[in-house]
């Protein structure tokens, strides 16, 4: 057997972020006019909003992508349609995210936030820091409203439509019960890792792996017994993509990460690393842990001491061992799919490339 | 011809709403029951979200029960659905302004947040306010996707449901853009009378009076030529809502309003009478609308002098004329519908019961 690398699947991941772009532009000129026609406060918002949309990697709208051709779809508008919709929604899940964790930078530039609180600031409208939430919240909103009028509009047929609308709509609760679990659990060693687990299944392996690809599969057709294979791919690939996150958070460069390095460990993210470290850490290791993990002003020195003790304790092999775990049995389940060899070589590459994307 | 009175039209509410809370504790068994499997803090974010929708006067859900009961339509179950879904949208919808407009009252209780606020200081979860924001955030964000689950789990048929939902979405944007405005328009003097009637007509006239008749009437397949008069029925009758609205805010009881006296002129709305007093008023009135407008120590004694401010211009009486003109426009395009007479002397006197809410 050939070894599976991860090149195919970043190259689609490339071209499919890249037509979306391109995409985006020819879309969403009718919302550009209406907000315009509101007036600047609303114009601003918009375009705010579809800027930020444009900078993901946009790979939930790749595997929608991948669950339609697999099910033989062709329809490529239609792809884009539904591409258009996921990325958005996205975008409006993290504006509002990206609020509640008080976080400053996403996908390389300021959250969302912080843009209105400074556009706010240079206005002189008010509390600058009250106006950037409150552009935040409607931004947000906006996106998930503008989301579900763009798949309203798609070209799926009706029962499709019906049909794919409520699978989406059983996950999207479930992404808030998600994050609704994680803003409680700020302290690690106050929770168990039972529940940390919970959240990264809820807010990641099922709405970031599943759900993309369950809405591909039903826009195409695919077969329920084919669905149910499609599904465990997606759900071992979505902790894939987690765990590569989790170590990228930690020890990626800002650059490719879109926010400061150490912004995990500032925030005393509960991330799989951190599990593991407190549970296979030494008394005294995770002591320091418990020290550094939230600390507001973590200087450099410290993010890296954090990282000697990732190292250190076993707990970066053992995280890393679990990724590449997952992308294993994510190629397994994604080989014993029907359907065209080159779906299936493009599924199983994108597994192993979300464990190559920080070697 | 008899005069109208605003009898049935309360009656009505008061019915629809006792039916529909009765019709609520049924419907959101499933929910709780989902929301608990996800752990406590899912299940407490669900329970406070359900119980401040069960407090609404429920006004849309009645539009859209008569709407759809004007096209013939006769399955209660259906209307009750469909009532369930715009109140837990709009209860979502109110969650997020109260962020915005940091209210701390709705409904006769403490505004989502601040219950939120001071759950988290009982249990010392971080900074409450953070808290109190995040839950905040989540709550209405479930709102808005557990009512769409609810629309797409309906009885409609296919073809209604996504013409129904087509409607909806392009209301929804809108909201978002007269929210938008409103949150900028901060000071009375700055902004433009034309860019206040605006908003008022992106978020009350439109979304509280036409888009739940149009909801009600596509579900129950009411002719293109009856659904025209009946739009202009609600978008009079949401004007006459809105100046009732704005008068209560002024001149209304705690008890009545849910709200503390004079919030609205110590939060600075900009409300139609605001409007008129600055437009009538004296030099001297004007200067002390400004003083007393936005106010934060406002005293029970300035709330009077604002409302002495209001009559002794005649910004009261005009205001008043304005929204009874309205309600008389309604009743007008009410008269001009086929159907059942019933129906239509409902929303007649629905029309004049609003402007009859406060003597």
């Amino acid at each position: 057997m050939t070894k599976i690398t991860g090149q195919l699947g970043k190259e689609f991941i490339k071209t499919n972020a890249n037509r979306l772009n391109q995409a985006q532009v020819k879309h969403y000129q009718r919302f550009a006019l209406e907000a315009t026609k509101m007036g600047r406060p609303a114009e601003l918002l918009f375009e705010r909003l579809a800027d930020l949309s444009g900078y993901g990697k946009k790979v939930r709208a790749g595997l929608i992508s991948l669950g339609y051709q697999l099910a033989g779809g062709q329809n490529q508008s239609l792809v884009d349609q539904l591409g258009l919709f996921i990325e958005l929604f996205h975008t409006g899940l993290l504006i509002h995210d990206d609020l509640m964790d008080q976080d400053e930078t996403r996908r390389g530039q300021d959250s969302l936030h912080v843009q209105f609180e400074k556009i706010g600031q240079k206005a002189k409208l008010g509390d600058p820091s009250l106006y950037g939430l409150s552009q935040a919240i409607l931004a947000g909103d906006l996106a998930f409203y503008l989301s579900w009028q763009i798949l309203l509009e798609s070209e799926l047929e009706p029962d499709k439509l019906i049909g794919l609308s409520q699978a989406y709509s059983s996950y999207t609760t479930r992404i808030v019960y998600g994050q609704c679990l994680d803003v409680q659990q700020k302290k690690i060693g106050q929770l168990a890792k039972a529940d940390i687990l919970e959240v990264i299944r809820l807010k990641t392996a099922e709405y970031s792996g599943m759900m993309p690809l369950e809405i591909g599969a039903i826009a195409g057709g695919l077969a329920a017994s084919e669905l149910d294979k499609l599904k465990k791919y997606g759900l071992a690939f979505g902790w894939a993509f987690q765990v590569q996150d989790d170590l990228l958070g930690l020890f990626g460069q800002q650059k490719k990460l879109g926010k400061p390095i150490g912004s995990d460990v500032r925030e005393g993210k509960n991330t799989l690393l951190m599990l593991e470290l407190f549970e296979r850490g030494s008394q005294a290791q995770r002591q320091r842990q418990l020290e550094l993990l939230g600390k507001d002003d973590i200087s450099l020195e410290e993010v890296e001491e954090m990282r000697q003790l990732v190292k250190d304790s076993g707990a970066y092999d053992q995280v890393k061992q679990l990724g590449l775990n997952y992308a294993q049995q994510a190629v397994n389940w994604a080989d014993r799919l029907q359907g065209s060899k080159q779906i299936k070589e493009t599924l199983q590459s994108l597994a192993v490339y979300m464990m190559e994307r920080m070697v």
